[in-house]
Order: structure tokens, then C-alpha cells, then sequence
């Protein structure tokens, strides 16, 4: 009977066990959030991050295509315009090809987010290089644009002529391309916050 | 007996329940996290905060006041050049007056996320707002450091001859105000940074 009543006591052990006890955890502790929310914000994250590849890399292949020769010459000139003419041109080919190139690298790392959305790490990596490419992507957009501004208007201060009555095409072709690096940024900017809201979330 | 049996039962229960549960939580969380590094985090993002302000409003001030007037004139030109002349030096004083004005107002903000390390709201607007400052200081001076350079070099390919050997003060000043602007760049760059890690750690 003593050997019987002992293992009556047990079953309801654990019957007490499996009830809810949520006064007895010490400090009440906010309840994990859903992991859709992290999800929703990694597949964001990546749509944004395959559109900004595609803004940046058409962005440099017509910066790096750009180039007008006009249909007559002299004896000591053909007239030729080219992206390599002007540094700040170069400057941009080389900035937006960087920040093309560690876009297409960052997608892995961008899907390892969407399958485990708590993984602190891959995110956090992501966050600061997607700020060194936004910088980078804003550098080299901003100082296209003032060129390609000076090339439309000129500068009668400075003596600067413009140069796009003569070089029509190349200037609107440049202009495009300006265009396609600001939308880039404008992505990098939001894949800036959105990767910060979810280390928030997570 | 029987009801004997049964209250004996109950005392087991109580004495079940006090004992240690940790294999009945579904989800080990982890231990919430020190104030201190939060509070850390804060007071170095004041610091970082208040450098970034003297610097955007230092490169400001020297744009905004770089003047040179040549002193030989002729009878049509007196020669001079004022930050004035170019649209995008005009771009930059008021762009970095912007970063200023703002940087000046997140203080508050700042010292709010010191007083209070676990609160999100100033945190996370803080580093939206710093993400927008870090793009447009990094626009402001990229676009001036292009103008900059022309300005320095020339442009034999369009004939944009460098007007540095003539305004060799101005050029000086100027070019100093786009290095002030990248130091508030890079401070910004680490305060967006900073605002991130301390988000994850709250």
C-alpha cells in the first residue's frame, strides 16, 4: 500500500507540472515576437536589395558606355566625348561597380536572413556595410551630378563652357545614369533602417 | 483513508511547484542585458555628436566666408571669387547648414537615450534622421570635393581651366571646409553604427 500511494503521488506531479506557472518565473519578461514580422523584413530586405543591383549596375553601364563622337572633325581634332574625359566620371564607374559588386555579394547573406530571421550576426554585418555603400553610392552620384550640372549650364564666373549643346546625347545618357545612382541610394537608405528595425524586432 | 490519501497528494504538489522548473520553459530566453553598456553607447554617441557638430558647422563657416579679391583690377573686371560664383559651393553651404541645424537639435534627443538607455522611440529616430544627414552631408561634400578638384586641376578635355593659381586662398579654404565635411561624414557614419548596436542591445 506505502509503495502503491507512492506512485499515485507522482502522476500528479506531473499533471501539476504540465498546468501553467507564470507567477513563479521571477521577472515578468515581454513575450518573443512572431518570427513573420523578422521574415516579412528579411524578404523586404532582399526584394530591395536585388532592385538596388539592378538600379546600381544599369547606372554604371551607362555611365561606362557613354560616349559621342561628333559627326565631323579638323585637320588637329575629332571631336569625342567620353566618361573617361572628366575624373569625377571615372571616379563614379569605379564607386557604383564597388558598391554593384558587394550588393550581388550581400544577397547571400540577405537569404541567410530570411531562413533564420534571429540570426543577430548576418544582419548586423549587413547594416554597416550597407552605410559604407550608401556613403560611397552618395559620393559618387553627388559629385556626377555637380559635373554633369556644370556640363549642362557651364559657369560664366569660372570661365567653365557647357559642353552639352555639343555633346547632346553623351550628357543625357550621363544624366541617366546620375538618376539610376540616386534611386540606388534612396534603396541603400531604406536598407539601412529596415535592417535596424529588424535587430529591434528580433 | 481515502481523503487522507488526497490532501497528502495536494502537499506534494505545492512542494513540486516550488522546486526548480528550467526544462519546463519551451524557450530559454536570454538574461536581459546590463544598463551600463546602453548607457555607454549613449554617452559616446553626446561625444561623437557633438564632434560632428563643430565639424559641419566649422566647414560651414569657412565655405560660407571664402571670399578672395585679386588685387589688380582692370577697367572692366575686378577679379574675385566667392563660394557665391559656383551653384554647388551654394549647395554646400546650405546642406551642411542643415546637418548642423539638425545635429544641434538631436542633442536633446542624445541625452534622452542616456537618461533613459531601454527607451526605442529617440533611439530609432535618431538613426533614421542620421542616416538622412549622413546622405545629404555626404552629397554636399562630394559634389563641392568634385568642383574642388576642377577647380585645382582644370579639364583640358573641355577646357575648364583651373582657376586655383589666380584664387589660391579661396581654393585653400574651400578645400579645407570639404575635408571638414568628410570628418562630419565619417562621425555620422559611426553614429548611425552605434545607434544600431545599441538598439539590438536594449
Amino acid at each position: 500500500m506505502k509503495s502503491g500511494e507512492g506512485f499515485s503521488i507522482e502522476v500528479q506531479e506531473t499533471s501539476a507540472a504540465t498546468k501553467g506557472k507564470a507567477p513563479l518565473i521571477p521577472t515578468p519578461l515581454p513575450p518573443p515576437r512572431p518570427e513573420g514580422w523578422g521574415k516579412g523584413i528579411a524578404i523586404l530586405d532582399l526584394i530591395l536589395r536585388i532592385c538596388a543591383v539592378v538600379a546600381t549596375l544599369a547606372s554604371t553601364a551607362a555611365m561606362g558606355t557613354s560616349e559621342e563622337t561628333l559627326p565631323f572633325f579638323t585637320q588637329f581634332f575629332q571631336f569625342q566625348a567620353s566618361y573617361d574625359d572628366l575624373p569625377t566620371l571615372q571616379f563614379f564607374v569605379i564607386a557604383m561597380a564597388l558598391v554593384g559588386g558587394y550588393l550581388v555579394l550581400s544577397i547571400p547573406f540577405s537569404i541567410v536572413t530570411i531562413i533564420r530571421p534571429r540570426a543577430v550576426g548576418p544582419r548586423f554585418l549587413l547594416l554597416i556595410l550597407d552605410t559604407v555603400a550608401l556613403t560611397l553610392a552618395t559620393s559618387a552620384g553627388a559629385a556626377a551630378a555637380a559635373i554633369v550640372y556644370l556640363a549642362h549650364n557651364g559657369n560664366p564666373n569660372t570661365n567653365w563652357l557647357a559642353i552639352c549643346q555639343q555633346f547632346g546625347d553623351f550628357c543625357q545618357k550621363v544624366s541617366g545614369s546620375v538618376v539610376g545612382s540616386f534611386i540606388a541610394v534612396v534603396l541603400l537608405m531604406v536598407l539601412v533602417v529596415l535592417s535596424a528595425m529588424a535587430l529591434r524586432r528580433i
